[in-house]
């Protein structure tokens, strides 16, 4: 299906006999196998189910609910309501706005108002539906621009406007004059839904002592425990989180499992026993956060020759009921409004906004894939009025060493941009099919060729407003006999961490990668390592890993020293043995040797993002680095049924290191397939705040049938602080995407849409539009 | 019920706010409330029960099994021999003498065939019952003594005699030669079963990738994990074990939990599924490891005032069919044989020996109450036959500062021994009535009044045979609202470990007690800690926890001179703050601020135990410290059927440091029922390599009518390696009692019993006697 090209950086002088190759997922056996054991899998001693009694209203004020038919049947334990709630009602991740359950005013239809415990899953589910809740409607509100309008119903008393990220860079207004073009065109995205394979589950397990283990699947457990612990007044240490086997996040699972966790844990705590709760796939699409819609307006100046001058940007984001996630995500959206370009006068604002729709927060691409849709299209845009070619005109302005971002960060490193911008260029035939774009199919005639670009960079990890959760922890230990056992804070939710931590590690100690196992994530084992999220993992749980053993090393290797008669400084660790080319021991002889002489063979790891900056003005250095991709799509537009097909996409990514080039592909397929759903697909529509496509049957995502050939590559710009020269990979296979279908779209048609997805509704109106014109 | 005093030690330097301080137990609420989940309450995914097929033959050929009619039965999924291990068929703690499951002959009665794995406890138990053995019955050997002889059937080729260990000191014919009497007597002591509440159990369960993880109740997580690598022919990394609740251990729970997690093991690796496997009472009875019967010879010399000139013992111990833990025991027999006393010539010969009984291994006390028996039997029996008071010689012989034991080890520190000889004298009120000793009581002229007393020493940890394992782990994590999770590689099995871990901690990093929260083991977690025994625990792990706290108060510590804008080395942390008494931070704000700084808050700790020697000859410093005790115990025997009554036990020990007054309180009680229970009522009996006494019914043990009244009183000699002073107490509470109880009822009948236990027949023969002479 897919090709697979690296143009590889020089050799990295560190060993790297697994980093590099493309060794097998650890866990494929067992998913493959079905012997995966998923969280609805797990049964616990006397386990009680729970499920949520939700209000039927998107807006309303709650007076309490009667519970008295559940109470009443057989087989019910409990129904549990904020007064049951020992600690405090709130599970709001950055802003304090979310109570777990409701206590007067309901403000979407997913807010629950009460949890219902039973001896089944399906009594739990009658029972709560049974339950009848008092309530009075109030006036809703369903759209972000419309939600800051002053007369707009309020969605919590301190105002529907909530945040305001804002970039002021040079004289925008200067730039504009210096202009030849100036384009401005308004963009519309919507809700997207995550749609992992495992819908959101969580299991709590009273422990000794009071404490309670919270098993789940997740992306944050320790998001998780300060939620769990804040809910039911305990102290940190008092809750244990075990990551179990997350089938997909994207995103979906950074906050939304602090909820679930939190109701599953309350009930536990209330009925003494274990408790279940897992949400059918209806229940995670009332539930669970989307993707931001988001309304965005940009305006961009540039002369004859294609340079860029100014940009203005201005987006609103529907944060939904509650804050959750929007204040990072909106951070990220203005940093990156512009794009991967130069640009010396910028203007960007983001607002956030509540409305009484679903929560919105963590999506593959962070904030940025819907204005990357506004800045990719302009520019397109541009580049067709100056005919300039669009590889050649992001090429002029693109971003590189020496250049500045729109945050005024100095870029010194590690900027593959150009590279994929080139690359993708030529994989993808660009310049031969641009020739012939817009071309009739040869046997179709009402179907048309496009080829469109989309390039796009990603400051890795959390930046200037996440610096302080962003640290990781390894522990590693070593057995006797060799083998090692490393525990990690970050986690596995499909995308390959485990395995690429294995490799890590194995050439950190010179030690087969099969010789290491590496658990899925702790809470009591590593200190908070923050969240898997924002492309961090790989880079921070990696360089924690790399940290232990070089600790591990120093301990080991006088130990080795000690045995071969040699400097410690002259002991290297590698190909499974300790010494030097002329006399060593084997790594599994010296284990023995450090255990027979009671050496400890344990170390911790941690490592703690440097230092990053962002005024009052959005200025400073953002991240403290930044990944980079360009994809290029090739379509088919049916102009009769309005159908586009996805033919061929070229997606090329600076990752700073291959660590695993077949687990990094997988990352870009999916990456594409989620580009191609934004891109076509993908919408959860509401009405009057009751989701109306809460299923597949209504809720439309790419299928196999609908994959195009993908074209993978990878270009390695070895970033000096990454794990082996690796940056991250999580988020950018999923943003170029949906743009440059969306650009490919409009090379065929010779019409520019504006709003995603491009339904066969919305095309046809294109056609109709270039028709008219 | 008791009353407890304790002769304090000065104040330790250290603050001790925790520490001493009599701290509820943690688990105690769990416990008595049943919310604890023990290994049989677990339950899994698919879980399949095992059953355990035995031979009903104690010596045979083996040739196979026919377990077609099992296989046959629905809902049966596997029958599991030898022939499907796929690693070693080995589980021999120390010597590779013992299968798993035989493969050409079996041993003794307990020798599992085959393992039946099914859908029901039930159905796996009927259908190994269906399993029939193909096997030829050989001539057994079933006494120890029997088995030395040189036409003895072998119950292995290379001969019955595995283990000779001796102690050569001084030149034992010039000390008898020296002597002014010479007492020479033989002992014998019988099977004691641990009878631990919770029979032995396991759950084995497939991970990831092929690995396993093992759930068992257990002393010894590291040797489980070791087992079943074995015999899986897996990584250790592979193998990861944890411990459930564990209801009694007292030894039991050392080597044999080995066995049956193995067995587990490999049926869930067979099988694919998870697997139970639970022994019932008489499976526990018929196939765990047993106390050391011993047969005793001990020849004592001493001078007219009392001195003893030489010993010349010779002790020969029924390790049953397989070596097991007997080398380590027979060591400790050895090192200890002599009592506490110093004796300038010593020759000690133990031998282990085996027979086609029941494998023999660690029971609290190790090796030592059957050797104790002897030699303070005999001690008693000096001081009469020289007019001297029992308690009186012990004081002229005992171990003290400058003294040297009989492996020539010159003691230098922490030896409680005198002061436990005097203070049990005075708070027994041993003058008084040993005045009126052998009194007919007043009301029922046919029982007879006595008091005895005995007296031990007990090398803490492993010493000198056991070096390699005397490491210990412990790793601290601290969350950011100050809160503390600790792993240790202790277990908790009863005796208040995680109680006393946290006192440790919080003394250690000057926090309450409730902030801290201490895991059960996990081999995951920290290196190989060896084994929970040998009263190792509190001081190892307990100095681990105290290694990992340091390291954290130096690491914080940083940030609190940073914020204080002191010197780090002016910050102290106690009562929950870190500072000094001037100005200082709450220890959860200094959490708070590591955190917002990215700095880890997680640290391994480790301790090894200091280096031991023990020569061909047995000498040298055999252990690093050792724990003292005297007991004295008041009895009533009823002279004509044979009862004897335990009226009252004063119980001194030195153990370093009282960490938490109530538990070893706990200990101690404890361990005077089964020295009650060894004294008087406790013996396995076997006819033909038949264990005839596989339940309650017919192995008896002290219940509460037999508890006598128990006086707790401790003498604080601080070990200055301990954590805070302390030392071990898990072993010595069950050591001094039994031989108390045989020199009081002595004392009372004026005859000497040397056999245990004092069963009314014994004690009738014993009185008839008296009356014939």
């Amino acid at each position: 299906m897919s090709e697979r090209e690296i143009q590889k950086a020089p050799p990295d002088p560190s060993r790297t006999a697994a980093v590099g190759a493309p060794v097998l997922r650890v866990d494929a056996a067992d998913k493959v196998t079905g012997r995966a054991v998923y969280l609805d899998d797990m049964v616990m001693p006397g386990v009680l189910h729970a499920a949520l009694v939700f209000p039927g209203r998107a807006h309303a004020e709650f007076r309490g609910v009667d519970a008295s038919a559940a109470r009443s049947m057989a087989g019910v334990r409990s129904v549990v309501t904020a007064d049951d709630i020992p600690g405090e009602n709130q599970v709001g991740v950055i802003d304090a706005d979310q109570p777990l359950l409701p206590f007067d005013r309901i403000r979407y239809e997913g807010d629950a108002v009460a949890i219902v415990v039973a001896e089944t899953a399906a009594l739990a589910r009658e029972a709560a539906d049974a339950v009848s809740v008092d309530s009075t409607e109030l006036p809703g509100v369903f759209d972000a621009v419309r939600a800051m309008e002053p007369d707009a119903p309020l969605v919590h008393e301190s105002g529907n406007v909530f945040l305001h990220d804002k970039v002021r860079k040079g004289d925008v207004d200067a730039g504009f004059d210096a202009a030849d073009i100036i384009v401005e065109r308004e963009f519309r995205t919507y809700h997207q839904e995550h749609c992992y394979l495992e819908p959101l589950a969580a299991l709590a397990v009273p422990e000794d002592n009071g404490s309670m283990t919270i098993y789940g699947t997740m992306q944050c457990p320790f998001y998780v425990q300060k939620a769990v612990a804040r809910v039911l007044g305990l102290p940190l240490a008092s809750v244990r989180v075990i990551q179990t086997v997350t089938g997909g996040g994207f995103g979906g699972k950074e906050d939304a499992p602090s909820e679930i966790c939190a109701c599953a844990a309350l009930a536990a705590w209330k009925t003494g026993s274990a408790v279940k709760l897992v949400y059918s796939r209806q229940e995670d699409f009332l539930r669970s956060s989307k993707r931001h819609p988001m309304h965005v307006t940009f305006k961009l100046g540039v002369t004859r020759d294609g340079t860029f001058t100014a940009a203005k940007i201005r987006a609103v984001a529907d944060g939904g009921a509650y804050s959750t996630l929007t204040p990072v995500v909106a951070f990220r959206a203005a940093v990156h409004a512009t794009g991967p370009y130069e640009i010396r006068n910028v203007e960007t604002d983001v607002y956030g906004v509540y409305t009484n729709r679903q929560t919105t927060g963590a999506f593959r691409g962070f904030g940025q894939p819907q204005v990357i849709f506004a800045n990719e299209s302009v520019i397109d845009e541009v580049a067709l009025a100056l005919g300039i070619d669009p590889v050649d005109i992001r090429l002029r302005n693109c971003l590189d060493v020496g250049k500045r971002t729109a945050t005024n960060q100095l870029l010194t490193e590690s900027i593959g941009l150009k590279e994929t911008l080139e690359l993708a260029r030529e994989l993808s035939g660009w310049n031969e099919l641009r020739q012939v774009s817009a071309r009739p199919d040869e046997k179709r005639d009402h179907v048309l060729h496009g080829i469109g670009v989309g390039s796009i960079y990603y400051g890795v990890s959390l930046g200037a407003k996440g610096l302080a959760l962003d640290g990781s922890g390894a522990h590693i230990n070593v057995y006797r006999d060799g083998s090692i056992r490393i525990g990690v804070g970050g986690t596995e939710m499909g995308q390959g961490l485990l395995t690429v931590l294995a490799q890590i590690a194995a050439d950190s100690l010179g030690v087969p990668v099969d010789s290491i196992h590496v658990e899925r994530a702790d809470t009591s084992v590593v200190p908070d390592s923050g969240p898997s999220v924002a492309s961090r993992t790989t880079l921070m749980t990696g360089n924690a890993v790399i940290d232990a053993a070089a600790k591990l090393r120093a301990v080991m290797g006088e130990v080795a020293a000690d045995l071969l008669g040699m400097d410690a400084s002259e002991i290297e660790f590698a190909g499974g043995t300790v010494g030097s080319v002329e006399k060593s021991v084997t790594f599994a002889e010296l284990a023995e040797q450090c255990w027979a002489r009671n050496v400890s063979t344990a170390a911790d790891g941690w490592y703690a993002a440097p230092e990053s900056t962002f005024d009052e003005n959005g200025q400073g250095d953002a991240y403290a680095v930044y990944s980079y991709a360009t994809h290029v799509a090739e379509v088919e537009v049916d102009t009769e049924t309005g159908q586009v097909s996805v033919v061929r996409v070229t997606a090329v990514h600076d990752v700073g290191r291959v660590l695993n080039p077949v687990t990094l592909e997988g990352q870009i397929e999916g990456g594409v397939l989620q580009g191609i759903g934004m891109a076509l697909y993908e919408q959860m529509k509401t009405e009057g705040g009751a989701v109306v496509t809460p299923d597949f049957s209504t809720y439309i995502i790419p299928t196999a049938m609908d994959t195009p050939e993908i074209r993978t590559a990878f270009v390695e710009h070895p970033y000096s602080k990454g794990p082996f020269g690796a940056k991250g990979i999580g988020e950018t296979p999923a943003m170029p995407g949906a743009v440059a279908i969306a650009n490919a779209v409009s090379n065929a048609l010779g019409v520019r849409l504006h709003e995603l997805p491009l339904t066969p509704e919305r095309v046809r109106q294109a056609v109709s539009e270039r028709k008219d014109s």
